[in-house]
């Protein structure tokens, strides 16, 4: 569970920017936002530094363990492509334990209370996670899935 | 879910110690390791960033809709004492879908893989989560709980 993904830094990578804060080491070992960096030392950042890495390692048992696939570990020791990953779904239908009108009440307010947060000046819109993503599928759905035009043309030329 | 806990700022605050990482945010809004600013402000970072805000926030709204508590939001409202605080407690006893030869090889493995890290030069020894905790246990059974001496003498003056 890394900061950035692999993906993130590789798009940063192709318009040559830097990510916001650090996103791992250098081949040197030295923390570093550069994405060329981090993708040739390959040691990225977990989200949340120690305590995220600590999160990870947990949920990386607890999926391997229950659907006794591959650890993280076990991934990493693979030759070519990855199999035998792990995953895990819980699903919880929580109108079974609490009534509906409750828990709506609940979400709305926690809605409400993130987008009447104080915005720091920096222009970007408050948002509660998930709201951009519906934007995002609608603009897909009509206008296709966008693609970098350097990786587009690489396509183009196989 | 904070990268530090308000704690751990206050035992740093009264070792006139830095945090390692930025722990929150200045009362003027800019970014600090400085543990009393942060307290000042009461704007500590979440653990991942964004990525761990959102976590954050899916974890709040669905441990409050599960226990029909506060959530995060509701408990800042209240005046004095923190109550209603949500908690969720969700037990899998994983020997019942895999047998338990297999999960030990899987967990033994990635504790293995942990340790066998190469360290960072730093002298820190490499644990895996949860490692250090047993002998916190044993030194806290034997030795007593340990509290910080200007805490203490406060305690002491009531």
């Amino acid at each position: 569970m890394s900061q950035f993904s692999y993906g993130a830094l590789e798009v940063a990578r192709l318009k040559e920017a830097q990510m916001p804060v650090s996103a791992g080491f250098d081949p040197e070992g030295n923390l570093t936002r550069d994405p060329s960096q981090v993708i040739a030392s390959r040691r990225i950042l977990p989200a949340g530094y120690w305590k995220g890495a600590a999160l990870s390692f947990v949920l990386d048992i607890f999926a391997a363990c229950l659907a006794l696939g591959k650890t993280t570990a076990a991934i990493g020791r693979l030759q070519g492509d990855e199999h035998g990953i792990s995953q895990v779904f819980i699903a919880i239908d929580y109108r079974r334990i609490a009534p509906e009108g409750a828990t709506q009440a609940i979400l709305d307010d926690a809605v409400d209370n993130v987008l009447a947060s104080i915005a720091d000046g920096s222009g970007e819109r408050i948002s509660y996670p998930g709201q951009r993503r519906v934007n995002v599928i609608e603009e897909n759905t009509v206008h296709g899935i966008p693609v970098d035009d350097l990786v587009w043309e690489k396509i183009l030329g196989l």
